[in-house]
């Protein structure tokens, strides 16, 4: 998307700047808050998923289904104002995303697409029993990787 | 090896009874954080109805609808394992939900049930116009307020 910027509209942008700021800061604030809340539902619906798969709970085919069809919910919530520009551990020390984000935003949105095709490949295997859902967990916790990697400091 | 594996497995038995406290606690610490986080994404995405509504922001039909979108999933992530027994202001200070949300569960599940009815409503609609929009707030806002009025501790 091209944005031209006239003289007026340049001025203009410059007063809403001036007088946006403490509002900006709140937005930012705010945002941060989203979307950490968003990946601490993603956690709390994996959770159940992992457990199973590796025999720390046992299956139950109810619990896998409302956890996956959680994750699809929490993954179509629209991620797209979680990530004010700037808002990267540069910036601030309560988040560690990455600048990396902001770089390369179409690979960041790419990585979101496929978490949401993961979530919702198992949200279609996820009652079917302990294998098929074993069977998917690679794929969904992978789409979860590729973008921690890239995109959030590493835990190491 | 077969007394070697019961010695062991007494071991562990005894290890799980002796963990089994803490991890409870870690689930409904879990809970507690996991129903914040939800509420927290439901205001994300009340906050730009509201402010179009009141004309602190210009209405923007892809916002307003993508909000509306959003507030539908988060009322659609599985609820039911956020609200742990015991996990009320009555035995935790990290919370303001109240032990009448266990003294009538039907009752408190409806709410949930109304909240998701409006933000589907609210979707309907929210992509069709300011008055569209400002129609079905009342509605949306009177069900968060229902369950708030009953189930957490009054802010005044």
């Amino acid at each position: 998307m091209k944005i031209r910027l006239s003289t007026l509209a340049l001025a203009a942008a410059t007063l809403t700047l001036g007088a946006a700021l403490p509002a900006a800061a709140q937005d930012a604030d705010s945002a941060v808050e989203a979307r950490q809340s968003a990946m601490t539902l993603m956690a709390f619906n994996i959770g159940p998923l992992v457990g199973m798969a590796r025999g720390d709970i046992e299956y139950d085919a109810e619990l896998a289904q409302a956890a996956a069809d959680s994750l699809v919910h929490v993954s179509m919530i629209d991620h797209g104002r979680f990530w004010v520009e700037g808002t990267h551990i540069e910036n601030r020390d309560d988040t560690e995303a990455l600048p990396a984000i902001w770089e390369d935003p179409e690979d960041f949105a790419s990585k979101l697409a496929d978490l949401r095709d993961a979530a919702g490949a198992m949200q279609e295997v996820a009652g079917d029993g302990l294998a098929a859902l074993q069977g998917e967990l690679r794929n969904l916790g992978g789409s979860c990787g590729a973008c921690h990697d890239n995109y959030r400091v590493s835990d190491d």
